[in-house]
């Protein structure tokens, strides 16, 4: 179909979609630099989308029931800000929209969760919002289970073009979405064989029709400019148990001088060409003018879910307090009040009793406290449930006929897995943890990111934290994975040293509201060292003093996890030789960064020769906490990783590295001279 | 077929797996660690490819033409270790078997490339062998193109499980090898329906065959322990002008007590279990005892390859000196002598011209010169060639249409990027470099890691270093990156002030021989910092004095990359009040640590205040340079980046993050007191 008869045919709908594209075009144009080229594409797409199929409520934005919709290929941002402004979000002025891509506006580059109304999940590293998607649709059909239909039944729609499909995270999204047959997930593929370098064909011979049948969808086929196709095939998108790739043909670009060509993409089309488009479009109306009678269409369709919102309010009134009370609260993130006194309980126990277990058993431990009392807590594993140890009793695995399972087989998905819990925890009323190795942070990165980006309060459950996992060798041993997690911005990285500390981790990262935690856990057994109770989150400051110096303190062992064994193994040899010896714990270095100096001063003063200790690299912050805060270059050390690891039992390991209290002895000795 | 059965119906070929699963077994019993099942159901087709089609040659590990056999299910090792035992690569003992796992062994838990001959690369991390061995097919049809199929012509066979088909890459790798139609790989998938949570059902439904058809692959089927249908399958692989998938369907530890279950995976079966597979196997011998018939029978097959290795010889030895004396230059990785004064040239002129060019223009224009004088290099992008400036002209794209091109359209696959650059690296002959965002480098981890942990000298091309990219905003800008990258042992990470300096991390990147490079480019203009010639590689020494002090020296500002022409503007300033300051260009923190004392020393003396300045977060290293190496904590102060950046054009960003002239020149006179 030509433009001229797209027109002509559904002349309503043109100027509506036609609306879309010019805000996308002279936004792009204003801002010169943005993505014109797949907004112009989609604009049909999306406005049938809108106008008859997405459930929402421009004026109650946060509705719980409204139906998802991410923009996966976040380059074409233009095309989400022009629906939600069009629509009537209150906060997506037109200032806004001609502010596009400026300092401090909300309409960023990229679409970014938390800056508007209407931004599901932040987008731009492709296929992340598909992935992201899966986990918002799983978080669906979990609380349909808990809540019933009535309080929770939506879709989740997705834009994708060809560049999310061709990440490698868009193979464990679809095989992941495939398996737990999630029938509300409806992905509309922008197919218009153009990417970045060119044709598609340069890279890529993939069917992608086949492929999404491969992995357990169906898969629909419409053309992307044709309003009434696009609509038949949303419609029958919703008739099917499994998941629904619709294949929209499209053109990038479309009408430009660029269109169909990669020139569309990624830069502005210019003064000249926006003059032809006008034409071509049928659009006499200024840069950011949308003319009154086609505003006033598209606020009408900003205001047709009210009907609906009001009668799913009505629904949710009708239950009983109670589980408004409660619906409520795990929308809001909220922690049962019971959380607290659950964990001083454990900690209590564990303190009495003190036994020797691997911190990866102890989160078991704690989680088999906590998910009985967090109906809101959905776990699961990149298929090392029983190495994570993150399954406990009476979860219930979630899949397809146990929706009120609460246990995820998430398969060999890392990344796949880490952008669901993003999902999840976006949807809002579920509290999502994974577990993986910590070396596989790698694979899981792209979307561990994106956590700390959007301030997702997910939790990582990363185990065999060091080379005392021993024997699978270096590809396995993270020594480089703690600096990453503490490089990146707004992570909670901890480490704890044993089963107190593990479970006061746990209890920070069940009750953080924007920040991602991930928490480093042995394979090893190690001891109880937290003997007395203390009911103070200790590991909330940070870091503090595990073991005070008896004697005159000449020495600070810092240590974190595993080691904080070895710092204490090391402070009883140098005490008996009457070097006055601290041990700080550190389980996070994030959260002792945040103390006050005065804190930190008590913790870390000048003076004492300092040693760290840890089985990673120095590069993971470790100066600061040598060099700096009133230490001196001459007075410290650090006993850790300075290479990848090797296979062997992990105490030779330990010897082989020199991570040993001798060697703590040893260097301590030298510094004192 | 039952087990009698099998073994009645090809006794030889019975026993002669049966030595390579009792080895396995044996090993992982001997070790109290490892994975005994996979190599139990793989046992018969290793077996068949071993004897009948693998082109190899025990007693010449290295020949360059050999078939190339890539582990991908790298938990399986003991596959490969009793393999090459039995066919008799000279370093892999019985010793060493018995050694299984344990510290000072070539016999890691995984394999890792350097360990042992045969070892082709290093696998563990799931998907890596697959996308790996992507890589190696594209070098040998690159090769064979080049040097004629009389040298270059030979197979590269992979063996992948549920698990490495199940993560991302593996999408990334069979889209890469569909689209390069690699007929020359052939993927033997062990299909047995197990991971370490359980049935594959569990966490996957995708129909693998139907995936790998609509990526473009030939796929067939075989039992996999019917050594004639095995047999069958590989002949009909060799058919294909498309890469291959046999689907082997196998049983996970045949045989024994744990047969088809996920208790087979991961354990050592034990010393009860073992006795009652010695008698199902029909293998009466002890632990690591290998009768000599069936040893003999093992040695045969590793010296059949012999006599094509001979003739190999023989038409290598036909060409002319000049053609063999560049294989063997290219194949050892040696760089031709005219790279370091083309380098030189390049500087020279670019110093006197002074032009204000992006770095990855500068980049570009380095590669603009060696491109043509190293025929042995072979570049891409994951879908960004015109940002990432890796395309320079007359290289040809490399296509099933063109093999003797050089350029690869990646597809927008940074991880099966990294790891086909891994695998052509690994192969020989050829000297890869591929580009994508720095931001990226989150999607590329697992690979890179890869790179540094086997020694493989690739280049990774990083353009948009930094907030400087401007509105593209937070999700495209690293802040932790350079962290991330500085933090990887065996990591080179370059972040160029200019053009001189590019030159020279490029000159270093290209003759390293096991050490990976990461260049970290911007995308806005710089300055041509180093007006002054000279020949000597400063960039070899991480940091030197660009601009010394001329007035007392007071201060020292040490920068990297784009912010190197921040600390000269503020240097200016500073001179102007008289407050001598020294700016120190430091393009490589990883080269100046492993400098010696005196040299860093002169560097950076005690005694002047010091601030250091670069648009990402401290964490990346600058503790050490800022409160180590003589610095001072009261007199130090970091200029750059504690959070996620945002969207807005880039002069925009310096400002609004201070990462201004003024902002240094007012921290230097706050120490300065």
């Amino acid at each position: 179909m030509d433009i001229a008869t797209l027109r002509n045919t559904h002349p309503e709908h043109w100027m509506r979609a036609a609306a879309v594209r010019m805000l996308a075009v002279d936004a792009v144009q204003a801002a010169n630099s943005g993505h014109p080229g797949m907004p112009m594409g989609m604009a049909d797409v999306a406005t049938v989308l809108f106008e008859k199929h997405l459930k929402f409520d421009a004026s109650n934005p946060d509705w719980p029931d409204r139906d998802r919709f991410v923009l996966s290929a976040g380059h074409g941002s233009m095309l989400l800000y022009a629906l939600l402004h069009l629509t009537g979000y209150e906060d997506m002025t037109l200032e806004q929209i001609r502010n596009f891509r400026q300092l401090g506006s909300i309409t960023a580059g990229h679409p970014e969760y938390g800056h508007a109304k209407g931004i599901e999940t932040t987008t731009g590293p492709l296929g992340q919002g598909l992935a992201t998607a899966v986990g918002m649709a799983m978080a669906e059909e979990a609380l349909r289970a808990r809540f019933g239909r009535k309080v929770q039944d939506h879709y989740t729609y997705v834009i994708a073009g060809d560049g999310c499909l061709m990440e490698g995270i868009s193979h464990e999204a679809i095989g992941l979405a495939g398996m737990q047959r999630l029938g509300k997930l409806i992905v509309m593929w922008d197919n218009n064989n153009i990417s970045i370098d060119g044709e598609i064909s340069l890279s890529d011979v993939t069917d992608q029709r086949k492929r999404f049948a491969a992995a357990g969808w169906q898969v629909l086929s419409c053309d992307g400019h044709d309003p009434e196709d696009i609509d038949r095939a949303l419609t029958a998108a919703k008739g099917s148990n499994k998941p629904t790739l619709i294949d929209c043909k499209t053109h990038i670009g479309l009408g430009s001088a660029y269109q169909d060509s990669a020139k569309a993409h990624g830069s502005p089309l210019g003064a000249e060409n926006i003059a032809k488009l006008r034409e071509v479009y049928g659009w006499s109306h200024p840069a950011f003018e949308v003319p009154e009678d086609i505003r006033g269409q598209w606020r009408e369709i900003g205001a047709r879910g009210a009907e609906a919102r009001e009668a799913w309010e009505a629904r949710l009134g009708a239950l009983s307090d109670q589980r408004q009370a409660e619906f409520a609260r795990v929308f809001a993130g909220g922690t049962p009040r019971r959380l607290s006194a659950t964990i001083k309980a454990l900690k209590k126990q564990v303190s009495d009793e003190g036994p020797k277990v691997a911190t990866r058993k102890s989160s078991e431990m704690v989680l088999e406290v906590i998910n009985p009392i967090m109906p809101e807590t959905i776990g699961g594993s990149a298929d090392l449930t029983g190495s994570n140890n993150t399954l406990t009793a009476g979860l219930g695995i979630f899949d397809p006929s146990n929706r009120k399972g609460r246990y995820v087989h998430f398969g060999i998905r890392e990344h796949g897995m880490a952008a669901a819990m993003n999902g999840m925890a976006l949807h809002g009323g579920l509290r999502p943890y994974g577990g993986t190795f910590l070396a596989f942070t790698d694979y899981a990165r792209g979307a561990m990111r994106l956590s700390a980006l959007m301030g997702a309060p997910v939790t990582y459950v990363m185990t065999h934290d060091s080379i005392g996992l021993g024997e699978d060798g270096p590809t396995h041993q993270p020594v480089e994975h703690l600096a990453i997690c503490r490089a990146t911005p707004n992570t909670w990285t901890f480490r704890p040293c044993d089963t107190v500390e593990t479970a006061e981790a746990w209890e920070l990262a069940l009750t953080s509201t924007s920040t991602p935690s991930v928490l480093a856990l042995s394979r090893q057994g190690l001891p109880t060292l937290r003997r007395e109770h203390k009911t103070k989150n200790l590991t909330a400051q940070g870091a503090y003093v595990l073991a005070e110096a008896t004697a005159k303190r000449r020495a600070i062992l810092i240590a974190t996890g595993s080691e904080v064994e070895i710092a204490m193994a090391a402070r009883e040899t140098l005490e008996a030789e009457g070097i006055g010896t601290r041990v700080v714990s550190m389980p996070s270095m994030e959260l002792f960064a945040a103390q006050d100096e005065s804190y930190r001063r008590k913790v870390l003063p000048a003076g004492p020769v300092r040693v760290g200790i840890e089985a990673a690299r120095r590069e993971g912050g470790w100066d600061r906490w040598l060099l700096g805060e009133r230490g001196r270059e001459a007075k410290q050390a650090f006993v850790g990783m300075d290479s990848f690891g090797a296979s062997a039992p992990a105490p030779a390991l330990y010897q082989h590295f020199g991570i040993t209290a001798e060697v703590v002895v040893a260097r301590v000795k030298e510094l004192l001279g």
